[in-house]
């Protein structure tokens, strides 16, 4: 056989076994909204954007797209849009200001970046990934962060950017954070999670969203995971990392190592995750009202939905 | 029996009791430093700081002190000496700056406090346990964590005060992170961990010292773990709340845990723990040339050492 027929046979038949892999997409716009209590345009307003982030990422996924790509694109459109406690739209500190938080993992290398208390850089979860690509660390803060943005590149934003006038009437506790799990057709798995943080927290302070193991997490050996909740609780707990654990120590499945981690001391009312795994399983779970929050596969499940 | 004479007795056989429980406290002074290229000078220097810090942990758990104050003692005594790189002496940025960062966690209540990129407090361990007792959060980051230190009354000083000749002349690469674990004669656990980061690094970075589950963790259930050595890698890999987590998990013993843990994928020369149990059992591991330590305990074990 000539190498060449040799070379197109073979790409041929990879990508007829890729296209039979399976894949999945699972995003989160935030625990802790109530439905009953959040107004018509809102629930519209979010879910649409849910579906439309989903509809994208089943494409890209689709088309061999890495997951490590479709997780920080769904994750940036999210940050884009002024409905969520990410990039613009974020909750303000105490003193009026949006301080952003992200991080990214890639989980068949375990490689990571996130960055913390980011006030000028249009999307912390590219932040975040420039920070794992080019740089020999994991986690950037403050204005040295947000310089490293500028000196890459990024597009940088003026600080009333991320203030709507929504969030400075702080209508309600927005606990939006934003986030994406998602599985690729060759077997990898990635997660990035981004937020504004606390409606009126003191400045400087940082939740689990860019803490590696707490409220995100990847790892092609268990799952990937991404968090949305109070985030002290899950720095405390490590849930992302402790979800991971339980499967890789004891072998659980991913639904059961999600209830073990949440029946293993968090408080009730506490937040939720999602998950998926290298099977295209995945979790959406929480004990809250509420979780904005939706899923897609090449199984052909797609579903949407905000409260139980 | 009169009222005040069972008090006394009770009083008097809780003592007797207590001292029967054991004790123990384990420090480390960052691993990398290889004792053969280090000067007698700092050899002797790191070697009498430690052995000074064990007498007093020692003496204060045996007199029942609670394990976060000692370990909160100790970090600070090790902030204040310029041998380490934590608080004065700290390694300096790559702008020839001091940026600290700093955790502490209760192991009987999962409570924790962390601090990251502080310019301005005198001891970024106290800080951090600040943080802990008296905000509902877990980290503060930059200048939003100097201003709350000086809200609280804490000690502040110049930039300058963390600068000495050594740090500004980097003769070595500082690795010199601090850390302290301790069992006190209640039984419970705690965490401490104290650094100026990496020599010459990017503005804003952050390591695995202030981060929950990475540099340092504690829990009375498991183990109580400070970390030293490539931030990066132990953040990635959650060292120290996956040294707790397969002791929760698979039961195994506490040597155990931290060997398959440096086994599941860490570099070689990444770095070092130290560790206590419940049962007084204690673990300084390294696979770095040397890693500044010192281990005593209720058994009467006392010992301090740098290389292997």
């Amino acid at each position: 056989m000539k190498k060449w027929l040799l070379h197109t046979f073979l790409a041929c038949w990879a990508c007829h076994f890729a296209s039979a892999e399976p894949y999945a997409i699972v995003v989160h716009g935030g625990a802790g909204a109530d439905p009953a209590q959040m107004e018509p345009e809102e629930i519209e307003g979010v879910k649409a954007r849910i579906q439309s982030v989903l509809q994208q990422g089943l494409s890209d996924l689709k088309a061999g797209r890495s997951a490590l790509r479709v997780v920080e694109e769904a994750v940036r459109s999210l940050e884009d849009d002024p409905w969520f406690n990410a990039g613009q739209g974020a909750a303000l500190n105490s003193e009026g200001e949006a301080e952003l938080d992200a991080a990214i993992m890639d989980g068949s290398n375990l490689r990571c970046g996130a960055v913390a208390d980011v006030r000028r850089t249009r999307n912390p979860i590219s932040l975040a990934r420039w920070v794992m690509e080019k740089t020999p660390h994991v986690l950037l803060v403050g204005p040295g962060a947000d310089r490293f943005a500028q000196q890459s590149g990024l597009e940088m934003v003026e600080p009333e950017y991320f203030i709507t006038e929504r969030a400075r009437r702080a209508l309600r506790k927005k606990q939006g954070t934003v986030g994406c799990v998602a599985l690729d057709i060759r077997g990898h798995l990635a997660a990035a999670t981004s937020t504004g943080g606390l409606t009126n927290k003191r400045p400087g302070r940082v939740g689990d969203s860019p803490i590696i193991g707490a409220g995100t997490f990847a790892d092609d050996r268990s799952c990937a995971v991404s968090c949305t909740g109070v985030g002290e609780e899950f720095i405390r707990h490590q849930v992302a990392g402790q979800i991971s654990q339980r499967i890789r120590l004891t072998h659980v499945t991913l639904p059961e190592s999600v209830r073990q981690t949440f029946a293993d001391g968090l408080p009730d009312d506490v937040g939720g995750v999602i998950a998926v795994n290298r099977k295209g399983e995945w979790v959406m779970h929480f004990n809250t009202p509420g979780m904005s929050r939706g899923a897609a596969d090449s199984a052909g499940h797609f579903e949407v939905a905000i409260g139980k």
